[in-house]
């Protein structure tokens, strides 16, 4: 009978966050900065868990998520964003609600704080899903949020990333890959080689209700311009209560060309897959067929959650109402 | 015998295309409008139908047909576009190739003379899908596109429109809605109030691929940086040649909310749906569904061709290799 109960009940409240997906640093990691990454994973999903637990709803919870993580200088999002070709940052962001399937994304925006509020308030304050670049920041500013001098979002970091992304590919064009060796970021776990930047969000709430959102801070010495898949609904961001929430990370183009998000959700609609199942075609067998390398945090309404990737590690957590947060980098 | 070879052998080479979906005009179209509706839509269906006649690609098909489109005055894309709010014009276009699901786009560029063929220079010439605004002008530049003074995308009836809905916008404050029922360019067949300007090709060639394109000047009066359906690849341009190649055109944001295009494509691999069916369900049932209007062209490589739309009227056409091009506006 309990166990009926648990069957047909609500599912328990759950979120689960990424900080992008890689392969692991060819330096090695050094175990203090392992640890440091653990604990800014914990620190994004204790207040997240705790706005569920306290009856907040699931978009609060995956937008307070992805704010923490921009926050956060070791993730490529908001502060600690990596550098465009130009030395400037371009941040794009997104959020879908699954009760609704409203949805708001920023994309090329260089002065919003935090973008995912700003793809909040595209979703809450205005008719459209998509906003760029300086109109973007015209609507953010109109609404309220927060606009910062785009220094804020330099870290030393990630300008020593650029330099020597600059310098490889010279050396690529003078040595034909010799350079590619070079690990950007020797003290953090996986490399940082800024392909597979991104942060993002899956959230299950206590209506039953789910929500995703995803920030990034692009490409390590991108073309200034250049959208990935994070802002774009259905290629790195989707929710639908009668599927799943998914927000990906990983060689943005190839996911864009699968409409990777939604593609998983259609595979549970249509196909009848199960959000396991589905995930790991997507993941396993879809994006490796083009080249596509990354993953993704899945979650469906009855609170199953699915983290797949290809590559070595991606940093990831989850937390579900009254258990203790769970976080990892490898497999 | 002949029979089974023509079920078995490639099917015939066939372009489609639409110049976007709307409601009847109020005033009524002039006959003498409706005839150059038509006659503009022959003049892009012949030589896109010479083209895979002398045996040219679908890609090549579609971007002549967009190019076309977008060149004539008469449909919202290129030369013709609406006017944003600021009386600026910010194009969009897309490109999916089917055999490959290589794909590029553009979106709120403002001096780039064909945006499809830059959207076309993104797929063949970077390793990214989607460029914006500046950076993707700079692309284009660096690729020999031509570049013109925004003013070269302007027509007087375009700016007609925007001062009647800037009017209207007025109204509605004013009066609630009465100044409604004011006709933008009373003479067109379908009222012109920008919200489904949107022009888009579908093509299958002699070696069974298919390929589609989108492109369009959004919406009279829009807010700077809005970015609507038609760059989106998966919401308003997919190609896949194991399913279909899809352009859509309508209210942008909902075809994003449902990734529409790959919608209908996961409709047919996942729940076994024939094109026709897979098309309906998309226009008829889930588009309605959460308040979205318009319409799509959609092809698979037998040959299939289904145009539907919810509105009481799309500019569309079709022509197949050695059959006279035909064209029509409502139902």
């Amino acid at each position: 009978m309990i166990r009926r109960i648990a069957e047909i009940g609500p599912a328990i409240p759950l979120i689960a966050i990424h900080g992008g997906a890689g392969t692991m640093s060819r330096a090695g990691a050094a175990t203090g900065q392992e640890a440091a990454y653990h604990a800014a994973l914990q620190a994004v999903l204790v207040p997240a868990q705790q706005l569920l637990a306290s009856g907040g709803c699931a978009l609060d919870a995956v937008t307070l998520a992805v704010e923490l993580l921009e926050d956060c200088p070791l993730f490529n999002a908001g502060h600690g964003a990596v550098f465009t070709h130009d030395e400037t940052h371009e941040l794009d962001a997104a959020v879908m609600d699954g009760a609704t399937l409203r949805a708001g994304a920023v994309a090329c925006v260089t002065r919003i704080k935090r973008p995912v509020r700003a793809a909040r308030a595209v979703m809450e304050h205005s008719e459209h899903v998509l906003f760029t670049g300086a109109g973007a920041e015209e609507f953010a500013r109109k609404h309220g949020l927060e606009l910062v001098d785009p220094s804020y979002f330099s870290t030393e970091a990630r300008r020593e990333q650029l330099r020597r992304a600059l310098a490889t590919d010279r050396a690529v064009l003078d040595h034909d890959g010799a350079a590619l060796a070079v690990s950007s970021t020797p003290s953090a776990p996986l490399e940082e080689r800024g392909k597979m930047g991104t942060v993002g969000a899956v959230a299950l709430d206590a209506q039953g209700n789910l929500a995703a959102a995803t920030s990034t801070g692009g490409m390590t010495n991108k073309q200034p311009g250049r959208v990935g898949d994070s802002p774009l609904i259905g290629a790195g961001t989707y929710a639908d209560n009668g599927t799943a929430a998914v927000s990906c990370t990983g060689t943005g183009e190839m996911f864009i060309r699968l409409a990777t998000a939604y593609d998983l959700c259609a595979r549970m609609r249509y196909a009848g897959l199960s959000l396991e199942a589905a995930a790991d075609e997507v993941v396993m067998r879809a994006l490796p067929a083009i080249g596509g390398r990354g993953g993704l945090i899945a979650l469906d309404r009855h609170g199953n959650l699915s983290m797949p990737f290809n590559t070595e590690g991606m940093y990831r957590g989850h937390a579900r109402v009254g258990a203790a947060p769970q976080t990892a980098i490898f497999r």
